[in-house]
């Protein structure tokens, strides 16, 4: 299948949308269900056994050459952010079932199954993952009881789509799978500032999330002279400055202020409160969790000097995940065979492979994203990029025959 | 009359609120017909004859000596923001009546005449001052067409309060006033840190006040890596930071950003944009306006080296008004007679005494505010301090006395 027809039937199952404005796709809405039969008949057509498991999840088996066998698993994500672009997960879902079509009927010494997670990007419940998770055996009773803004529950949904809670258990991964890989774009601009098509992750960053709240005096913006002032946006904004300068200098780490609230801001009042987040990421916790403490005792610092006060709460403080070092070998020979040089780089986004990494092997090949856009309507995949995928892909399935031999 | 009546005087009046929870009285609100029968009696009771014109401005005259005489006006305003405190404006008002009264009926060489300016803070209408430019003449057509958040006009609110908006060519200030002196609470801290009772007003700061936009690029926090961001609030925080730097190495300058909102702002999302209000006060026009124009150079020169573009609007550049240098001297002579300590520092927040400038020498005096609280129920001043005021004023009637002589 060439490199456009797997661009066409991304664009395909963008048009299968909750929103009359944009795509929207969450966890097992209408739409979903187009995107199952389409996803079905591309499948069987590849020689797969399809199957829709309790949580949504659409899961394709290419049989192998003699049963029992060793499993390979391949997936990403169907559903979307609103306003969504027609790749993010889903091109790594069309690429599998275009890996198996590529086979040609011919068998390997381990079964490929493609799955296509029902959720990931966490929009309908506030929780994201619902559908690795199944495969993992953690969709657990309080995520099951999670309500929609509409009242209802996961569970719920299940059964008004017309599927079983009850039968959860057979959603998880089958014991035989020895590796999860999974294909998806950047999300970044790091491979177009490079001008390569392919990245290997080497790890998906852990995270740390925190809301940071500087206290000093509002005050009369005209009677107030400089030295009197207790400014908690001044105080906030020599922070900033303190939290990128950090990053710049630390390698591998991103910090964002994503968000900046002034309480009861107005044009003629020093601040007297404001409210901040923070967003650190790095694939060595530690080198996190340092960068972290270090950000907050400069807050502290900052706001001792001027007579504001400093509090947070750390809402996040999620573990990286190391991708298996065979599997990245295994990636690079592959990536090195089709012609393309190799690229190491971590993943700043969170993804299924996450999730799915305490159960078995997990590794990921990122494809360019141009313009770094993802979560846009605009974002887009280059069709010489899903050709060069492809290829490592295919040699990928080589190289795995060669070592399962 | 002892400094804790006037102090009594003012919660008295503090009571009469169109707000059931804390005190809001605006342009011609119901409870100001309760303010001017009250202040109608204590100027009755001090001698002064009474009329309200038809700004609704309450003006007692007490008469001079010998007529035709020159006329000596003091003042200030009995409109509040919302939840006010009990002394801004009002206590101008009531201090103004008591020096009066403490005349005991001697003649002066001028008459004096009390006014209780109808409006100053700008509440009901979204313009201050509507009482005193009735005096100086500039309440025209475009602000009488004005509409309050109910569609009523000035013009019409004039009339319901029973009032001729075609006699407002009355309400001017007499052609034979030579002064006006406002006595008003500091609103600011600095008499407090300097441990004075009393502030002789040099100048009412001019305003400069802008909106700052800064447009960078959104990105996702976790993939763009810090050397491609083009992050619109790192760029604000570097700004704010020489915002705060310049003010404070400027003699008598005060730049607040008092307001700071990211547009789309999520805590995962490097920010794309962000609006930033900029208020900056000087008693020097030309030091102002030096200092904007610095100020917007440097945000452009942070935004050029981030790739951040800044656009701004202005839509304040209000002069600064000068004290008349006679009267300041009289006023500290007066303040010096009293037995107190002269201090003399401009004024950051505007005053009736701008708008009256122009058309008559004006001149201020400044009571301590305890906490440097305004605009806030717990708003007050110390009995001690009126004490000093009333001192002060009686030591400066006398010295107008004898310049008058």
């Amino acid at each position: 299948m060439p490199a456009h027809s797997i661009v066409e039937r991304c664009r395909a199952l963008a048009a299968m949308s909750e929103s009359p404005t944009g795509l929207l796709r969450t966890f097992l809405s209408a739409p979903m269900r187009e995107v199952h039969q389409r996803l079905r008949q591309w499948m069987e057509a590849a020689g797969m056994t399809v199957r829709l498991d309790a949580a949504g999840n659409l899961r394709g088996v290419y049989p192998a050459a003699t049963a029992p066998a060793p499993r390979l698993l391949l997936g990403s994500h169907v559903d979307t952010v609103p306003n969504a672009g027609a790749f993010d997960g889903v091109l790594g879902v069309v690429l599998a079932i275009a890996l198996v079509d590529a086979l040609g009927g011919r068998r390997l010494p381990f079964c490929v199954e493609v799955a296509a997670f029902s959720e990931e990007e966490g929009v309908r419940f506030g929780v994201p993952f619902i559908g690795s998770r199944a495969l993992a055996g953690t969709l657990d009773a309080d995520l099951l009881a999670r309500r929609d803004a509409a009242g209802i529950t996961v569970e719920q949904a299940i059964r008004v789509f017309g599927l079983n809670p009850a039968q959860l258990a057979d959603a998880q991964l089958d014991p035989q799978t020895f590796a999860y890989i999974e294909f998806h774009i950047e999300q970044g601009p790091v491979l177009e500032s490079l001008d390569l098509p392919l990245g290997i992750v080497t790890a998906i960053a852990g995270q740390s999330r925190l809301a940071v709240t500087f206290r000093g005096q509002a005050n009369h913006a005209g009677t107030t002279p400089m030295h009197l002032r207790r400014d908690a946006l001044a105080a906030a904004s020599r922070w900033i400055s303190v939290v990128e300068r950090h990053a710049r200098t630390t390698s591998g780490l991103v910090a964002t202020v994503g968000t900046l609230e002034v309480a009861s801001g107005a044009e003629n009042i020093v601040p007297g409160e404001v409210r901040a987040s923070l967003d650190v990421r790095h694939s060595d916790d530690a080198v996190r969790r340092a960068s972290v403490a270090a950000l907050l005792a400069a807050a502290q610092g900052i706001g001792e000097r001027r007579g504001v006060s400093v509090d947070w709460r750390q809402h996040t403080d999620q573990s990286a995940t190391a991708c298996d070092p065979p599997l990245i070998d295994s990636l690079s020979r592959a990536v090195t065979a089709a012609g393309f040089p190799v690229h190491r780089m971590p993943s700043g986004a969170g993804h299924d492979a996450m999730i799915l990494a305490p159960r078995v092997p997990v590794a990921m090949l990122f494809l360019r994203s141009p313009g770094g856009l993802s979560h846009h309507p605009d974002e887009t995949v280059n069709a010489a990029d899903v050709e060069a995928a492809l290829a490592a892909g295919g040699a990928l399935l080589a190289d795995l025959e060669r070592t399962h031999a």
